[in-house]
């Protein structure tokens, strides 16, 4: 029986390695060379070629690397029976909210405007805002979404959320469902994307949102490209009604050279870092479940299909 | 008797309306107009004329707009009488703190050369660096060093801090005096200076410093121009000994436009904006000393003038 490594584009040697430094008694193999495909029964992945699941006729978990699982499920030929899980991090979360409240900082301090005077030898002494007068709102109040909002709120911001079911959060006001998001759109001075990709969020972020948002907003999106509606996006800046953007997420990654975004003075692109797997952190959890499987115990951080997170 | 306002390029009109709205009894003068010397016994200052205090035979007080006294003291023409008093203000702090927490994180998560890859359209996949690894060495750790200190380890950073005189701080690991400079200097990976402008701290940040510092350290300079010895910086940057530098501060503000800084890469220039000084959050204190002046009761923020700060 055995673990495959599934990671096009991605080396898979560091995933080894720490895998074999933390139990050298697992079965590895790698999706780019020769394995015997009825041995497998857990896959480790990360942008699988579509429809090679069906190839492994004991396979019983999936695994992602990370938080996100939408690689895995969008796939539509993966058996019903197979189970597939995701990764929950501390240091993922924690650099997820280290991000995002830079990128708050930067908005209010107006980092990028700085950046662009320096360009021209500009001095102009600008009034910034303060966290205590700016309304964060946050999509999406998973774990990693109550995270980067008590980040934001320990830091002085004001902080309210939105996700498709209710919360009771201490710190932070939270919306639910629909009816509610006209609502916690209007307060929201940065709007921050965490959603998971399914096919309910995809293009959430579009005209729509974006009429719904005070003037002058700056939008966040550190959750995936498949929520914007790009679009609409230069639409809303190019009339002045979204003062920026940060954007760490993209349809197509690595963003196309000659894709518009790149020369938007309005948008500040990043290379989806927001927060970057570490296998040594991820690994642990990773062998637990494997563990867990061969001993027909109950898996952690398996995700519900239909819901698709 | 009066309270005269000194701030040549400054607009005085927004600290009038202020002052009369707390206290509408105050007889304000502006140095911009016809007023009677002799009247005045406080003076409200910022980069007041050289030697003009002398013309003011009443003259108590000497009040600096913000929290730096440096603009008064360094006119050997104050009669040794006159009380010069700063500003303590909370807003300053948490503003001052605000900016240097994210400058630190810029740096970790390479905001600088995100923004220049993207003007190149280039997609570069860079990891980051974890506030949890990074040692942030504060030189100076009065009230504005400890909230700064305080803003980063609440931040997770490893915070240390050095100054003149010892301090014994909770989550900040302090050093004093000269000897034990050394010490702090080499475990920095960023290095924050914000001493007080004084003859022993003019030109503090030099060759002797930096060549202390680890390689690859990051300089944020939030305090003086005068703290800087410009050459030195450029050539350790440019040895590539110092990775980069946050500058707010300049010995010539605004900074000339053909100074060497603006080209420069490795340094990132913000335009004396850590924290700007609010006149609605400053007149109370002002006026609370302008009456203990006129009652004869002790000031408050007064300082020592041997010592500048």
């Amino acid at each position: 029986m055995s673990l495959l490594i599934v990671c096009p584009g991605r080396d898979p040697g560091t995933w080894i390695r720490e895998l074999k430094r933390e139990d050298s008694s697992v079965e590895i193999e790698r999706f780019d060379e020769d394995h015997k495909k009825e041995e497998v029964e857990f896959i480790l992945s990360w942008n699988h070629p579509r429809g090679i699941f069906q190839d492994y006729p004991n396979l019983k978990v999936i695994a992602s690397m990370g938080a996100g699982v939408d690689h895995i499920i969008s796939d539509p030929d993966i058996p019903e029976n197979i189970k597939i899980t995701k990764v929950i991090d501390d240091s993922l979360e924690g650099d997820m909210s280290n991000f995002v409240l830079m990128q708050c900082l930067n908005y209010l301090r107006n980092t990028y405007r700085f950046y662009r005077n320096q360009q021209k030898h500009t001095w102009d002494k600008r009034m910034y805002r303060r966290p205590e007068n700016t309304i964060v709102g946050i999509l999406g109040m998973g774990i990693l979404g109550q995270v980067v909002g008590e980040k934001l709120f320990n830091n002085g911001f004001k902080v309210q959320g939105w996700s498709a079911s209710e919360k009771d959060l201490e710190n932070i006001k939270t919306y639910a469902g629909d009816s509610n998001l006209n609502q916690f759109l209007k307060n929201s001075a940065i709007l921050i994307c965490l959603l998971p990709l399914t096919s309910e969020t995809e293009n959430f972020l579009n005209r729509e949102v974006f009429q719904k948002l005070p003037k002058g907003a700056y939008l966040i999106n550190v959750a995936r490209g498949g929520h914007l509606n790009e679009d609409d996006l230069i639409e809303f800046l190019d009339n002045e009604h979204l003062a920026g953007a940060a954007l760490d997420v993209f349809k197509t990654e690595p963003l196309p050279e000659d894709h518009v975004f790149w020369e938007h003075s309005k948008i500040h692109i990043t290379s989806h870092v927001a927060s970057i797997t570490h296998p040594e952190s991820i690994v642990p959890q990773i062998l637990e479940n494997y563990q867990r499987m061969k001993t027909g115990k109950k898996l952690k951080h398996t995700i519900d299909r239909d819901k698709g997170y």
